[in-house]
């Protein structure tokens, strides 16, 4: 069902280029528009894409089957609105988006009707940004989330399904839109406001030669595209503020129990941590 | 200055058992006291010690000419103070604990005058305890951190760089004793309290499949010893719940820029801790 489809790339960056060079592997076309043209250059000249332009030419997004947008999400249902007159009848497209309850809808509730959108989440990403850094071996540990509404069919579901077995994913699962944006506000999102928070609660250059792998664990994630991820971050609000306040009541309880010399309550937490914890060994 | 000097480990667990078999490649006399008789049985079977007891055997600790404890610290002060008697005259006393504040004042001032106490913190571990795991190669990534008191000799902490350098530490460095529990208070016992927290605020046991490397990074040492690392928060208490409300009151402050949607502060931060975590990079 997916041999032989084509693929454009609208946003050719860290994710999107890791897409390209793994579904060139399988002999797919690959196209791709990125406003920078040293982007579209250095993937043309590294056989990332078979063809790409900084433009959206009708012709280039005409040919494709499958559009994959791998545009920052504030920006993608504008970039569909925009140029969805010029897909191809039939074609399927799909995204990268991190969050999907503020875009999933909107995208079905303006495409055209003889297209189709289907919300899909690559758990997958670097420290660094640029199709200089694309490499689908980033997929090799991750997840694919799928997450379809009622509007789409199974044939859909059934091609990223397809789509993300070339890409070689550790997993590829289904999530309601809604669990999604749950899910993610704990796993993803918290996880980095935390890191992020440990990194600036101290100025603590001078303590680097003092520190430890854990601190080095907690803190990999602190650095972090500031354009990005304000944008997640709003687009899963009231998720993400929600899992914060529980987060900070926990440890809140945790702080009260070591001020008042509770070690009963501090043994139980450790205990309930560990037991917690070890779900997620691999 | 090392070379031929004889080593007494009380309290063969992970810690002690590691500094055993590093210390053993220099051909050092290696006695241990533990009250476990499985661990010295299996400490000698394996050669990791030359002799070893369940009891604090007067003939066995006078031997040595350096005593390392690895006991919990809040036996560490009693098991001196009772076995003092038996230390060779000129003995060197240390130990591996992970506070400081709360014992080498304590020690120093029961401490027979003709023996000397250095409090000596090797910042290396394992999610696993006993003998068993011991292996000196948790040694090689990691900081020796000593904390010398104006009762210290030079001689001493001569003798413990040179005893670092045999256990091939990364880094070798002194600290009183307030910076070091300060210091402590941050970069380790924080992301404890963190992992732990971020583990117990959500029960999410049905999230496993979706789980990416930051969470699981996040969470490793959310599997914890929960007797060893009560005692040791209790022990920095103040310092720990200072350090537990400055981190609470920065991710508040970030809880509260997004609540609002104050996109300026929140990038200034992402901006601030992806410069801060760069200080940390190897």
């Amino acid at each position: 069902m997916i041999k032989g489809k084509s693929f454009l790339i609208v946003g050719l960056g860290l994710l999107g280029g890791s897409i390209a060079k793994g579904l060139k592997k399988w002999n797919h076309k690959i196209y791709a528009i990125d406003i920078d043209p040293e982007t579209i250059r250095y993937a043309l000249e590294n056989g990332i894409i078979d063809e790409g332009g900084t433009a959206c030419d009708s012709q280039l997004i005409g040919k494709a089957d499958v559009i994959i947008s791998g545009l920052y999400p504030t920006l993608i249902v504008d970039w569909i609105a925009e140029n969805q007159k010029y897909f191809k009848s039939g074609a399927l497209v799909t995204d990268v988006t991190g969050v999907k309850g503020a875009i999933v809808d909107r995208i079905q509730s303006i495409l055209r009707p003889d297209c189709e959108f289907i919300g899909v989440h690559p758990m997958a990403g670097k420290e660094v940004s640029g199709v200089q850094y694309a490499d689908p071996a980033i997929f090799l540990p991750a997840n694919l989330i799928i997450t379809p509404t009622e509007k789409n069919t199974q044939q859909a579901i059934d091609f990223i399904c397809e789509m993300g077995k070339e890409l070689r994913f550790d997993n590829i699962c289904q999530l309601s839109v809604a669990e999604h944006d749950r899910m993610i506000g704990y796993l993803s999102q918290l996880t980095h406001v935390i890191a992020v928070s440990l990194m600036n609660a101290n100025d603590s250059k001078d303590l680097v030669q003092y520190t430890g792998d854990s601190f080095r664990d907690l803190t990999r994630i602190a650095k972090i595209n500031e354009h990005l991820w304000t944008e997640l971050f709003l687009l899963n609000k009231e998720n993400l503020v929600q899992q914060i306040d529980d987060f900070v009541e926990e440890i809140s309880d945790f702080r009260n129990a070591l001020q008042s010399e509770d070690t009963e309550k501090m043994k139980q937490k450790f205990i309930t941590s560990t037991q917690r914890r070890k779900y997620f060994d691999r």
